[in-house]
């Protein structure tokens, strides 16, 4: 991979010294990251970015800035694939000021969301992800279950049983692709769960084993390395099943795994699970688990909206089953959190989550 | 542990019933949680809570409710430990909502921050953790060095080799004591650096075994099963280093590793490591390292307000390595991150603290 992302920096370098030699002032052709050019792609089930480029140039009042910091951050990322080290955005912002900075006449990178903006065009641009750029991004998530992982980093190989890493788990890395393999997994699906806190009570009794699954929790909303390991286990035709606390966050926590979210559609297939399955917690469990009704709380004001704007998109409300759901908590105005699962006896999740797979009780 | 625990719980239970068989009412003894009653405790050099103790009295307008909510606690976790289960304290609120809720006229745990107080006064009262309690609380940072572990969790016991864990870590769990020991420790001492980037890059350049060391990360904020690891360490006579950004966050991250912080005094020593050694980034070192001054940043109020917080407490205005510090704050308004020890050269990070530490210049 290192290999061919160095390749694609220095053609995009060399065409624009062929546009100099040649007279013309260096461009370079980037897709439209705007809400305008981001669409719903039916045959493949995700967020994408649609077929409007752009021509960033050189020779352009507006442009010429931000065009120079791009080359900067092509120049510079290449230099750590050469080096075969990694670092942060925050790392590579320092870098650059140190490097660029004492020339000109104002700091080139005076705030991050700066760079992290032109790290995305040259990902869009070249067609590849900021992680073959060796650049490290947040990382959260954990693993329990039947997986091996490959990884050689840092001049060594190590191979990690994702079953044999006691309470703490595997730690989801920021890039799961280079250096990184799955080397074995032999488990009947997969199981993500939002809350650590739910993860570990399922860890602890060991559901991850006796029903051969894997485990995994984004802590909250996913990383891209959750994104794409989820990805990955989906391509080894695992099935991914999720459970989300039935409010807001729950619900943009399990379409941005599905779907991808609007901002971060420049991502595309390669950070979406289309095949993902919803299996709770829903609004129709409230009723058929008793003990459930004492547990609702009011909705807020943010679920209330983000339920509006959900059955707005038609990617969501082309499922009846989703429209059903939305559409009681906008009755009803009640929500419910995975944690109260536990509110009976402690073992119920799994009880649960069992009963929900074997029923196919799930939403798409 | 858990044996001891559960006698713990049996004797306040036993302690009431004795009160309501004589005729009075039940109450027990704490010790007063409020900022009069913290104080800085000069021989072992950290923060903890005094003398002054505070009865709980059933029979008592203003404490009933809350005396009742604390017994309905200690019975619920007494439960947990005879299951031998954990949960998290959302799943302790449910489990109380669902066996008190409806018998009771108002809910009794409207709030999960009432629950969190209550547990507090349990772990003054009976000289015991949470952890102990088995409640589990978040989990944040991550080691790589010589060091394993070994993990009895879920009917199963782990042996985890901190050494392989590739690019991931071994992910510090909530509670390291119960069920959990540290086998065997073979470095000559222990680092700790504020960001889980700059452990990442660190980890790359396996400064860890080139150094024969532990590297550590709290990510931000040390959790309490970080805390506790850092005081078993500590405990194993190794040194305690710490690298932290130049401003109020970082040194307030770094003080609460080495004496607690004022409303977590409770915790006491066995959360503290006034062992530890502050090694950067510093004021001085912005006029040693020429390339550093640059890469500095205009300190907020924040930062500004918290250097003179901290110039009046008397456990830190005590140093004058820290009082000439936090004055240079003061007049260059000045602070800088530590990832820009990376901006002349990604591997500098591991020279610098090389150097910091063989030339023994740290901040007490």
């Amino acid at each position: 991979m290192s290999a061919n992302t160095s390749k694609k920096l220095e053609e995009l370098g060399k065409g624009m010294v062929k546009d100099i030699d040649e007279g013309k002032g260096p461009e370079f052709e980037s897709v439209l990251r705007t809400k305008s050019n981001t669409i719903y792609d039916e045959g493949i089930g995700c967020l994408r970015l649609g077929e409007k480029n752009e021509t960033r140039k050189f020779i352009s009042v507006a442009q010429a800035r931000t065009f120079m910091q791009t080359v900067a951050i092509a120049a510079k990322t290449k230099q750590f694939l050469s080096q075969n080290l990694h670092t942060s955005i925050r790392g590579l912002f320092y870098q650059l000021k140190v490097s660029l900075g004492e020339n000109m006449d104002e700091d080139l990178f005076s705030e991050q969301s700066e760079s992290n903006a032109l790290i995305e065009d040259l990902e869009v641009a070249l067609k590849l992800k900021r992680e073959d750029l060796n650049l490290t991004t947040d990382r959260k998530g954990f693993v329990a279950g039947p997986m091996v992982i490959k990884d050689r980093f840092g001049g060594e190989e190590t191979t990690i049983d994702c079953a044999k890493q006691g309470r703490s788990g595997w730690s989801i890395p920021s890039d799961v692709d280079n250096g990184m393999e799955i080397e074995k997994v032999k488990a009947d699906y997969v199981l993500v769960v939002e809350k650590d806190a739910l993860w570990q009570r399922l860890n602890e009794d060991q559901f991850w084993k006796k029903e051969n699954c894997l485990v995994i929790t984004p802590k909250g909303q996913s990383t891209r390395g959750t994104r794409r390991l989820l990805r990955k286990l989906a391509d080894q035709k695992l099935p991914i099943y999720c459970l989300m606390d039935c409010d807001a966050w729950g619900w943009y926590i399990y379409w941005t795994i599905k779907t991808g979210s609007m901002n971060l559609a420049y991502l595309g297939r390669d950070f979406s699970v289309p095949e993902a399955k919803f299996i709770g917690v829903t609004m129709s469990d409230i009723e058929e688990y008793e003990f459930l009704q004492k547990l609702t709380i009011k909705a807020k004001e943010v679920d209330i909206k983000r339920a509006e704007e959900m059955l707005g998109y038609p990617w969501i409300n082309r499922h009846p089953e989703w429209v059903k759901e939305l559409k009681m908590v906008l009755k009803t105005k009640k929500k419910i959190e995975q944690d109260a699962l536990q509110g009976q006896r402690l073992t119920f999740v799994g009880e649960y989550i069992k009963s929900k797979i074997e029923n196919k009780k799930w939403l798409p």
